[in-house]
């Protein structure tokens, strides 16, 4: 569009970069940004510079902490036998919501995807291995995603564990909760019958 | 929650702040970023500081621009009778999008609203006013949204035009073309038959 202010179309073009963000998507919130105050638009621009500055990888799990170690690794109260594996930081955050998790994490940094060229070897796999070994860990959750990669990526997991005599366990898949029968699909409901459980009385 | 970093989560909430982004948008924004390229993250920054200290209001219509006058204003070759009249200047980017209208924008900076306590002394309607008795306007379009707010400030404007002896026009409200009679509500359907037009040979 060549009647347009060429800041405003390079701003609407790095936005559409962005994660579910298309063009009209990157149009809106650049004119929001234009009418927003001047405080918050710096305050924004200032908060993505100290991210990329202060923000890194845990040195114990991979979480994205400001500091040395993570919040949960920190946290002396947290079961250090009982790790869960997740593909990425995110998912620590969706855990921990829960508040039903009292152990540590692993980030995985992804999952086996051949299809995107990602093999074990781009995974932090290595490092999973050496804190099994040196730790008093007892199992290891493996929470990604229940799709092909998800699932391929916790049968390597549960492979590459089970000489060094940890459980490895998978989260149960099933019907959501508040769900209905009738618009649940097969697979999710054979994985729901098999993976019963005893009604406690 | 507690266990993040507490950037990660003063930027989550910045971003739920603009239009359309909900919490768990914001999150996954908020992740693509910490992954993304430093460059990438500078750069939008960067932006977001040059776009509040640069853009302004076309000195003329209230386009935003870089410079004094925005490029649809600055170009000679635009037809000055015609004005067309919009809420915001997103609007002109829309319309020029089209390709179909050579006139020049005149921005009002919102529409007459008493629910949002907004009313024509809010608006940019002396500035139109006087762009009509000083320029060589012939006609008005008033291409605000197709409701009852919009409407309102097309009445509002063709009332005040109209001592002026100019022309003021609604863009035409139809049928969106590629749409199915069968979906078409019973008020569109009214206006695209009141607004029938005959069909050249």
């Amino acid at each position: 569009m060549a009647n347009q202010s060429k800041l405003i179309e390079r701003l609407i073009n790095e936005l559409t970069k962005m994660p579910g963000i298309g063009r009209k998507t990157a149009q809106r919130l650049t004119y929001f940004l234009l009418k927003a105050p001047d405080d918050y638009v710096s305050n924004l621009a200032h908060l993505l510079n100290e991210i990329k500055e202060h923000v890194k990888p845990c040195r114990e799990c991979g979480n994205l902490t400001e500091v040395e170690l993570c919040a949960v690794c920190a946290d002396e109260t947290r079961n250090r036998q009982l790790i869960c594996a997740v593909e990425d930081p995110a998912d620590i955050a969706l855990i921990e919501r829960t508040g039903e998790f009292n152990g540590v994490y692993h980030v995985l940094m992804g999952v086996i995807s051949p299809l995107e060229g990602i093999g074990p070897d781009q995974l932090r796999l290595g490092e999973l291995v050496k804190r099994v070994q040196t730790g008093r860990v007892v199992e290891v959750i493996v929470a990604t995603d229940p799709d092909v990669e998800g699932d391929t990526t916790a049968y390597y997991i549960a492979k590459l564990l089970s000489p060094l005599g940890v459980k490895a366990t998978r989260i149960a898949r099933g019907l959501p909760v508040g769900g209905d029968l009738d618009f649940a699909d097969e697979v999710t409901l054979a994985k729901a019958i098999a993976g019963r459980q005893e009604i406690e009385e």
